[in-house]
Formats: structure tokens, sequence, C-alpha cells
């Protein structure tokens, strides 16, 4: 741990401070980042909710709402569920299954899965009128390791690869494209969604706010492999009795992948801007997407992923590791809101990062760069 | 129905295209128009909700909040609900009856039906206060076929024959200064108030979306009739097996006035700026009136006129009209929130409208240049 | 009272006009207000609450959040509850306890009841972190009657003597340092919080809108004996059958303090700006603190205050004075709410103050003095 400490502490820059307060307030910076940060590559969620060609599910990451399908031909593709005639929203219900196309209910024009334009009444009246000219517009899609990103627009070209450096070839070895969904929680956070991302970025909060966590892993164990960019975090170790992240500290189910010793007593911890953060264990995945709805109050969805083939056993358990994480929660919400009543303070003023909050200053330093670039 | 089709089409401008999105959703937009648009002529409701010497209502128009009364020689008149002392409103139940005078309940100041200020405790001891300087501020009003509209304000000097050169001298021949209302129910639509005006300027969606409608009536027969300025709309055919749109198809109260026997087969539409939308049958009248609370969200209050005689009448179901609207209403209010979700994304942009969508196009066109004078 | 009221109109300028517009419903006005008015000394409340070393409330008067607590030596001390290191809001519990210090729930960074940083994990860590730079943020502190001041800061250096010249060496033979809390009512007004003052400060509305009061006083009765700058207002005096403001015209408590016969006839009733209205009767006191939460929205904390031996008599009847209030204050809020729609209206101009109202003349005065200064 020592040695580790080093380690974790040569990555921090003493010194290094909280963001002012506007930061957490102002509706100016807010839309802001509704262009800045949140167009571009989001995380859409896990391509098990799309198993079927027709299947659907909407993305609702606001300042967007996309739809994400899979095609006939087995691909994934997103459209922004957004008509291109009176601009209704195509399709309300957040999931389903489209048959062979897709048919808005107002007026009836009518799209093929591949988003083009199909049907429209009596537009062949109007001159001119060419329905290639108005397919359903699509997003780019990206799939990691099961995840589903859509670059959702705002003139950000960047492709996945340059946008995610430290993502690329990173944790094929839990096999989580195989993973199947088994829950999904919606939680409504009264906090700026930065305050989210920081309070999931360092462990130091773990002793007086997680006593639970607190016992099946040291929070200094461990160490940072992603310190800088979009994407962050590293693992912690359980300790000697504890074997994963679960009320019980045993695993819940069979293991994921293929994984080296030393990957199954640890627990991998990354948050990838905009909206996603990651936890992974040797027996499942939990993953939250967050989705900012003002200043002060955030959207979270929570999700858990098991082994396909976990369902089948005898002791698969899995409310061990949903009711671990839904305390755990909880008391991040929690903790968050307090923190967004603080700095909304007159009286607050930017305060000192401990060495177990590199990641938190990285990650503001990242946040800046985007905020503050004049390209 | 061929010829009709032409007809229509001939008003149309094709290449008319939506909206932009800020016209949905931006609040310095919403505050212009509250000025703009929703101060003037508006329509206060119908006659019949005033029978008596004394009886009023108040008009909740944003920004305006008017009591409609009839005066003691059975005119109609209209004052701003505001106590010309400390700016108290001065009545809040939404109808009534007043005696013989309006007296706030905060300081006892009192006026005569005629707005006059007729008490005013200790304000004699006031060098130079003449409380003829403070009566209730009066609004012009206009009664067109017992419909009472009323002139806010804000500095709109235009007579009503000037502002609706297409409602003078029409209708008359259904007589409804003599209707009777019969039901009124509030609704609110998570919408912007011109996507309302425009759903209801149109029957394209009708297949779609009001099946029930649709058996009723074909959507492409009728003609429009008002096709610029202030009011817009015409009539639509019923088919041959249907009497009026109810529920049943037939008529469920005793004709109104003296129609022709072509306008007895018709149902008219219009839309009347700012606040208005009208439903005339053979047998019954439906109206709403429009009020904007915020750039995505508007309250619609729909109320049903009957002949005054039908009551009494053995036959008379108006159910089969309310439930018919309610169920309509619904329908509409539903896309027209699903429009404001897909207006506010970022992938919107303006779709081209169709040829059954002329009477948009010409609100559109309308709107903007009452938005954009320089006047 | 025709003396009397000579008296007060002497104070009257006539001619006198409420506020336009914009002070009621202007979002700018208001964050204005929350900088210059709302920020410096304002009312904590009453010392009663924290009897003992270590017990503390919560001042939650918008922008800041204050913890008001009894240090170990007796004094009273506020500090704001914003932890210095990430603003995490320090503690939430409205009221309570602590032992010998105050921990942020989040990482534990511990102060002392004086404010001092005694505990920080991690943070010797880093290069030149001294805890001495980062204790909780005091807050002046100045207690008047038993009633706590604090100084929220904003830039407001004037002590409590220069802000309040009329207060000072005024009411204190009440004994009101000494008198017990009983009862505490939150309300919720959707008013802006100057209505609510200026309600306050006048009686001219009392016959009309409070008749069960208006048989306990002549409204025309008393004086004002404060009648500028932060504090305003004077006294009424009981009626003939009354000796208090309660439900039976009875006093319902032995009496406060050691009052002169004049003085045990009348009620005595202050505004004190920003945020304390104070009801001074001759067996008991009754509290407002005033937060506004928007332009069109109040928070009012009402509270009532006894003699500490009342408790233990036989004829104490505290329901009295708090159901006597109860009804009065609500009579009070609706009429604000009524106001505040009134002036919200574009027909709003504003109106003459009568000579009852020479208060609100002052008052307005005074605010803008304070709004409009070039400091």
């Amino acid at each position: 741990m020592e040695s580790e400490f080093r380690k974790t502490h040569e990555t921090f820059v003493p010194g290094s401070m909280t963001l002012p307060q506007e930061y957490y307030t102002s509706p100016e910076i807010f839309s802001k980042e509704k262009e800045r940060i949140f167009r571009g590559w989001v995380c859409a969620g896990h391509v098990s909710r799309i198993p079927d060609a027709g299947s659907y599910f909407l993305l609702d990451q606001a300042p967007d709402n996309l739809i994400v399908l899979r095609d006939k031909e087995g691909g994934v593709r997103a459209f922004h569920n957004v008509c291109r005639h009176r601009g209704t929203r195509v399709e309300d219900a957040p999931e389903g299954m489209f048959s062979n196309s897709i048919q808005c209910s107002y007026h009836a024009w009518t799209y093929g899965l591949d988003g083009k334009l199909i049907g429209a009444p009596f537009m062949k009246d109007v001159d001119g009128f060419n329905p290639e000219n108005f397919p359903l517009k699509a997003a780019d899609v990206h799939q990691w390791n099961g995840f589903i990103f859509v670059n959702t627009g705002g003139g950000k070209t960047a492709s996945f690869e340059q946008e995610y450096p430290g993502l690329t070839g990173r944790m094929s070895q839990w096999n989580m494209g195989a993973l199947k969904s088994h829950k999904r929680i919606p939680y409504e956070v009264k906090s700026n969604w930065k305050y989210v991302f920081q309070n999931f970025n360092e462990c130091y909060h773990c002793p007086t706010l997680h006593p639970a966590l607190n016992k099946l892993a040291d929070y200094t164990s461990g160490n940072n492999d992603l310190t800088e960019g979009s994407a962050l975090g590293g693992f912690i170790e359980f300790t000697e009795d504890s074997r994963s992240m679960t009320m019980t500290g045993r695993t819940c189910a069979i293991p994921l992948g293929d994984l080296s010793p030393e990957d199954s007593r640890r627990g991998y911890y990354y948050s990838v801007l905009p909206n996603l953060l990651l936890n992974v264990h040797p027996d499942y995945v939990m993953f939250h997407l967050v989705s900012p709805q003002a200043p002060d109050r955030t959207k979270v969805i929570s999700e858990w992923l098991f082994n396909p083939e976990a369902n089948s056993k005898k002791d698969f358990r899995p409310e061990d590791a949903i009711e671990f994480w839904d305390i755990t929660n909880i008391q991040d919400w929690n903790v968050c809101e307090l923190g967004q009543k603080g700095v909304s303070s007159p009286a607050y003023e930017p305060g000192p990062y401990s060495p177990r909050e590199s990641l938190l200053a990285a990650f503001d330093q990242h946040y800046l760069s985007i905020m503050n670039s004049t390209k």
C-alpha cells in the first residue's frame, strides 16, 4: 500500500482545487455543456437490450433522443427520434420491436429500419419533393465490449478511438459483449452531473459513507491505470475474505470471461465522459448512464449485467449485487445532493483536493479543456 | 374530391417549411408573443356565461386577467382584474355574481359595475386624490355571434372588423348567440401553443390519429374558405351515413339556427388568433380557448354549446358530442406533446408541409408577419 | 384617535405610490436583492433553540445556510454550512446537538465547535497544506433581546447598531431573552417577499381581512415609533374588553417581563429588514422569519414564544394565541397571493398609498436606497 500510495500520488498535482461555483449552478454553463460535452460520442447502453432484428430502445440523453435498433442484417443502428415532416417524436415507447418499418403516429410518414423514408402521403404532389432527402437522421455507432456508443452530432468528428484511446483494446477478457441485462433502476439526483462523476472517481469517501463496501476492499489498495482524457479509472483489490462487491462479499453468479487470478480479486471502475460510469467485477457488471436535466438535477439509470448462463444455475443470487449497489448508490446520491447544496452557497470557494482525489483533478482539467477550447 | 383537392392545392405554396426550433422553445420569443400576439383582441368566451345583470366570469388569458360582466343596462363589459390601490387581484373566484359593486377584499376599495371607483377609505385625506382617476381599467368589448372578444391592450388599436375581416358577417345562420353552455373541460398540454393551432388546422393526421372521426368524414372533402390572416379554416363534409361529429355519427340535439341543406351536412372549423379554436356542427358548437403558460406548456379549455331548447327534449344526448371530442382532444394533445419533444431536439430542422397543410403555412406566415413587424 | 391620525399622517408623504411591477416579478431584481438585501445582518431565530453547549440549528436563509450553535463557553456562534474541502453541506439535519466536533459526512473532515479544522485525512501529505487556512467560515453574531442576528457576509461591514439604530436599547422591558419557544409553523406563500413585508406594515386592511383581530383593537389606534430605516413599526391599543391578540381576547399565559400599564394594553409590531417580522404582546411573542425562494414565492416560518414559567401554570392556553395568528396568517398570505397575481398583470401600475400606509412608503424608500446605492 505504501508503494501504491506513492504511485497514485505521483499523478496528483498538489494544489489542485475544486471547480468554482458557477460550474455547478450556472444555466449558461449548463447549456454550453449540452453542446460541448453531451453531444458527440455518448454511451447508449448494452447490446443485450436489442437481441433481435427490429428490437429497439430509446436513448434519452439530453439534449438528444435516439432510436437504437438492430437492423435486419444484424447490425446496430441509431437514428434521431425526430420525424422529418413536422418534427414529431416518431417513437415514444422506451423499448420494443419494429416489424419492417418505423411509422410516425401523426401523419403516417414511414421509414425503413435503415432510416430511409418509404412512405409520405400526398408528398408526391409537391414539386421537387425527393424522399431521399428526408431519411431519419443517422448517428454513427461504435460497439466497445458490448457497450453501444453513438455519436449524437454537434460537429464532433473524432472517431471513437481518437476520443477514447485508453479504451481501445482494454477489458476484452471479461467478454462483456456476451452478458445479459438483469435489472435496471432509475434514480433522480438533485445535484449537478459533475458532482456525480467526481464522486465516482474517488474512494476517499468510502470509509465514512460506505461502511459495507469498506469492509470488502481497502480503499487505498489498487491503482489507477487511466489517468487522463475522457476515460478515467483503475482498480481496487478485494480483502482476503471477499470475492466481489456484494452484500455477502461472495460472488453471486458464475464468473465473467476468462480472468487472470489477479483480475478475479479486483473491481474495476471507469468513468467515461460524458455519461458512462462502469463497475466491473469478477461475477457481474454494473453501469450507470448519467443524464443531466438541469444544473442541479441529474437522472442516473443503473443496470446490472450477468453471464448469460448464470440464470440457469442454482446458486445465482443477483440480489446480492443489486442490493449492494442500490444501497451504495443512494448513499452516493445523498452526498452529491449535500454537495450541490453546499457549492450553491455564496460562502463556497474552491477547496483543496487530497492525494486520494487525483482523478477528480484530472477530470476537471479535461473538462475545462473542452469547455474552454477555442475550436 | 379530385376538384376539391386542386382547390386546396391552389392556396398551397409548394416548398413551405415548418417553423425553426426556437419558435417552439425560446423564452424570449415566448415573451415577445405575450406582448405581440396575446395582447389585443382575444376571445373571452360565450355570452351564455353571463345571463343576468351582475353575473361575471374571469378571463385568465396570460399575461392578462379580466373580469367580464353583464352590467345593469344589459351590456357586456370587461375590466382588468387589478385594484388601482395596491394592485391586488380584485376578484379571484372564476365566476359568480356581483350585486351592485365590486369590492377588493384587501382594503375595501369599491368599484361600480361600470368600473368607477366609488369607495376608498381614508383617501379623501390625500391632497389632490381624485377617484375619477382610479377606475378599474376597461377593455373594449365586441360580440361576434355570441362570442365575447375583448381588447386586452398593449397598444393594439385595430377594430375587431379590421383585425378579423373574414369573420364579419360570417356564420350568422347558426344563431350561436342564443346557445347555452353545457360542459367545460380544462386540459393541460405539454406543448407550445402554436403546435396546438397547427394541429387544429389540418386533417392530414385524421386517418392515423382519429380513426373514429375519420369514419364520419372524408378528410379530403370540403374546402377552406378563410385562408389568410388571423382567422383561418373551412368545412368538411360528413359521409353519407353521418349527420354530425359524435360517437354515434347521429345528431345529439335539436338543430342550431336556420341551416341550408349543405350546412346541415358539414362541420366548420376555424382558428381565430390568438386563442379561439371553433368547431361548428349542425347540432352543437365546441370551442377551445388556448392559453399559453410557457414555451412548452399550454392550457386549453374546451366548451360545448347547445340549442337552449335542446335540454327539454327527450332525445338530447350531449355525451355523444362531449365524449367524441374529449377522446379526439386527448389524441390531439398527445401528439402535440410528441411534437414538442421532437422539435426540441438539436436534430430537428424545418420539414416540408404537405399540400394538405396549406393553412399551417398561412398561419406561420401571418404569425411571422406580426412577430417581425417593425411597427 | 383624531390626534393619533394626525400624528401618523405627519409621517406620510402624500403622493407616495406603490413600487413598479418589475420589483415583484423580475428575476434580475430578485438576484440583486439576494446580494444587496439578504446578505449582511439577518435574524437567525431565538436563543431558546440552543440552550446547551453543542446544541445547534440551521438557518436556511437564501442564498445562505448557516450552522448556529452554542459553544462550550456558552457563547453563540454561526458558521457557513459549507465544508472547506469539496463544498459539501456539513450538516443537513435542521437542528440537533454536536458533541465535541462537527464532522462532514463525506470525507470526515472535522471541525471544532469554534470552527477550526481539526481533522482532514491524508491532507498532511499535501505540501504546504495548513489546516489553519481552512476553518468553517464564521459569521459575526449579535444578540438583541434574545434574538440572534448573524452577518452572512457579502461585504456588509456595518455593525448591528449602525444597521439598526432604532432597535438599540428598545424593548428590554419584555425580557424576551428569557422566553421559550413553544410552536413553529412553516408557510409557503406564492408572493414576492416585499408584499409580505408591506402587508405586515399596515392595518388599513384589518377591518376587511381580519374581522376577529379587528374586534380586539381599533386599527386606527396606537402610533408608529420607528418610521425610517431597516426597522419599522409601532403599537396598537387593545379595546377596553381585550387584553391580548388571542381568540378569546384574554391573555393566555403569565405576563412577559416587567411592563408598564400602557405596554400591558398594547401590541407592538416591527418589521426588521431583511427577514424578521416581530409581534410582541403582553403575554407572548410571535415572530415570522421570511425567506424568499423566487420572485413569486416566499417561505415564512412563524414561531410563538412564552414566559418559561407559563408551561407549569394551570391556565396556560397557548392555542389561544397560536390559533389566532394561524388564522390571521393564512388571511394575510392569501391576500399577498392575490397581490402577486395582480401586480403581475400588464395592466398594473403603481397606485396611491393611503395615509394609513406611511410605513410602506418608508419601507419602499429605504429598500430603493439600498438597491440603487452606487456603493
